[in-house]
C-alpha cells in the first residue's frame, strides 16, 4: 500500500534533505569561515599569555590551522558565486560577542577554552549541518577537521591540575561556564538568523531531537573535561 | 691530470661550500625559524590597522602562510636532531629589536613593510645560504617561498599613492627608512654571531662581492618600489 509505505518514509526521515543550492548553506559556510577568522585573532591575541616561546608557538600553529579551515570555506563560497567577505559580515557582532563573553584571563583558561568551546562548536555546527546534502557536509567537516595541535593543550592542562586542586577547581567551573555560553550564544544566533532555524528542523529528527542532541553535548563535554583531569 | 682539474675546480668556486652537518646549518635553519614566528605575531598586530574585514583577513592569511613556512624549518631542524625552541632562542632579541626599530604607524606603511622589507630579509637569506649544500639551500627556499598574498598590498598601495602625492613621498621615505634600517640590523646580527658569518664567507665569492650583492639588493628593492607605484 503507496500510503503506508510513504508514511514509513516519514517515520524513517522526518524532514526531506535541503537541496545544495539551498540560500541557508551559504549563511551556514559564511558563519562558519568568520568564525575561523575570529578564531585565528582570538588565539593570537591569548596567545601573549603563554609563559613562554614554546606555547606561543604551539598557539600560533592552532591559529594558522584555523586560517586553512577559513580558505576552505572561502573557495567552497566562492564557487558557489558568494562575496565572501559580504556573506561574512551579518555574523560578526554575534562571534565578536561570545567571544567577548568568554575571554579567559590566565593563559590554562585560554587552553581550556580552545580545547572545550571549539569542539563543542564544532558539534553545533556539525548538527546545524545535519540536514545538508553530503557534498556540503563535506566542506564542513573539512573546515572542522581536527589538528593535530590538541596535545599540548592536554598535556599543559593535565601537569597544571595535578599540581594544584585550587587551579583544578577554577578551571572546571570555567569550563562549566565556556560549556553554558556556548550553548547560549548558539541559542541568540539561531534565533536571530532564521535560514540556519531552516537547516536545524531539516536535519535529522529536526526540534524533536534537541534534546537528546544537548545530551549527547553534554556527555562529550564531560569525556574532554575528564581528559583534561577536569571531572 | 687529476691535480690541474682540482685547480679548475677551485677556480670555478673560490670557497668549499659547507657540508650539511655543519653546525652553521642549524643556527641559519633557527634564525630563520623565529624569523617566521616573529613575522606571524608582528602581522597579525599590524592587521588591527586593517581599514575593513577584508584586509583583515588578507592579514591573516599572509600570516598564517609564515606559520607553513616555520614548520618546514621545523621539520627541517627537528630531523636534524635540534631542540627547535632552544635553538631559536638566541635569535628572540635581535629580531624583536629590528621589529621595534620598523613599527609602521599605519595600515598603510604596514602593507608598505610587508611587501618591501619581507623581500628584502628573503635575499639577505638566500644570499646567507649561498654557501649551503643543495638541499639545504632547498630547505630555506620554501621556506621562503613567495604566497600569492601579496598581490593585495600591491594594490592597495598603488591606488592609495596615485590618490595622493602626499601619501606616496610619505611611503617612499618609509620603504627607504625600511631599506636601511633591514640592512643595518642584519649587519649587527651577522657580527653577533660568527657560525653565520662563516656561511656569508663561504658562499659564492665570499665576503669579496658583498658590494656587488649590496648593488644587486638595491636594484630589487627599486624594482618593488617602482611595482608599488613609490618610485
Amino acid at each position: 500500500m503507496p500510503s503506508s509505505s510513504s508514511a514509513d518514509q516519514v517515520a524513517d526521515s522526518p524532514a526531506p534533505r535541503l537541496p545544495a543550492d539551498h540560500p541557508a548553506v551559504n549563511e551556514l559556510f559564511a558563519l562558519l569561515a568568520y568564525a575561523e577568522v575570529a578564531a585565528f585573532y582570538r588565539l593570537t591575541d591569548e596567545a601573549k599569555m603563554a609563559p613562554n616561546l614554546r606555547g606561543r608557538i604551539s598557539m600560533a600553529s592552532i591559529a594558522a590551522a584555523e586560517m586553512g579551515h577559513y580558505e576552505v570555506l572561502r573557495d567552497a563560497l566562492e564557487s558557489r558565486g558568494v562575496d565572501v567577505v559580504q556573506a561574512m559580515s551579518k555574523y560578526v557582532s554575534a562571534l565578536e560577542n561570545y567571544h567577548r563573553l568568554t575571554t579567559p584571563s590566565t593563559w590554562l583558561e585560554a587552553l581550556v577554552k580552545t580545547y572545550v568551546a571549539d569542539a563543542l562548536a564544532s558539534e553545533l555546527y556539525l548538527e546545524i549541518a545535519g540536514g545538508l546534502p553530503d557534498e556540503c557536509v563535506e566542506v564542513i567537516q573539512a573546515a572542522l577537521s581536527e589538528t593535530v595541535h590538541s596535545q599540548f593543550v592536554v598535556a599543559e592542562v593535565r601537569a597544571a591540575v595535578t599540581a594544584s586542586a585550587k587551579q583544578r577547581s577554577r578551571l572546571a567551573l570555567w569550563a562549566r561556564r565556556l560549556f553554558g555560553e556556548t550553548i547560549t550564544q548558539a541559542q541568540y544566533l539561531l534565533a536571530d538568523h532564521d535560514e540556519l532555524v531552516d537547516l536545524v528542523m531539516s536535519g535529522a529528527g529536526g526540534l524533536s531531537n534537541v534534546t537528546a542532541f544537548f545530551d549527547r553535548l553534554q556527555h562529550t563535554h564531560d569525556q574532554r573535561m575528564s581528559e583534561l583531569g577536569l571531572s
